[in-house]
């Protein structure tokens, strides 16, 4: 399936509106489990494009499973203040996303008692 | 291919050194991208195994794409302290893990500011 996907998160960082509107099919439902939120389009995209503060975005890791599309993007603060890494599970009818249960997940330090373990070291 | 990916879940909940030992391929390499750490599986099992508290967990999705295995487990504290999602993608060598990307999110309440906007439904 031909869908450009870094597209739609460029448009999910900035903010777009209307270049987010065009993404959704009818009827599509969009899921936040570690909130316990469930949206429509409509809602979605008020709820990210009304996200306080300036966004940019890249995406890490991008593979299909049939007719799912998985992605993992990070998406972080323009000033530096917040970094998460999103882990989306789409669900396409032809090039519409008909549902979308994402995990967003906060990045940070290690927590105490492991940074007292001394082990590993930094991916980067 | 036959990987029981469910029996791992338990092991890890469990914190089962010996079970999680038999899962992994020699030079394995295991990254928590949001807190920015490689291990080892001998440093990844201590890390599970010594993470404070009695956990339960669950698989709540679990998809391949090709030789990838990608799932998402909640895994919840047994006193009910923490909650979290883990998106887990997984590379195997065989029926061992030769590399494990995973994704720690924690759950919790939305932002006060998009309680706020009265969006959406809650999921369960």
């Amino acid at each position: 399936m031909a869908v450009n996907i870094k597209a739609y998160w460029q448009a999910v960082a900035e903010q777009d509106q209307d270049a987010l509107a065009g993404w959704f099919a009818p009827g599509a439902v969009i899921r936040w489990h570690c909130t316990n939120e469930r949206f429509t389009a409509e809602e979605f995209i008020r709820a990210n494009c009304e996200y306080p503060g300036q966004w940019l975005g890249q995406v890490e890791r991008e593979l299909w499973a049939g007719e799912q599309l998985v992605t993992v993007a990070r998406v972080y603060a323009a000033d530096g203040s917040l970094s998460c890494h999103v882990s989306s599970f789409f669900q396409f009818q032809g090039d519409k996303i008909l549902s979308l249960d994402e995990y967003w997940a906060d990045d940070g330090p290690p927590p105490l008692w492991r940074q007292a373990m001394k082990l590993g070291e930094k991916i980067i």
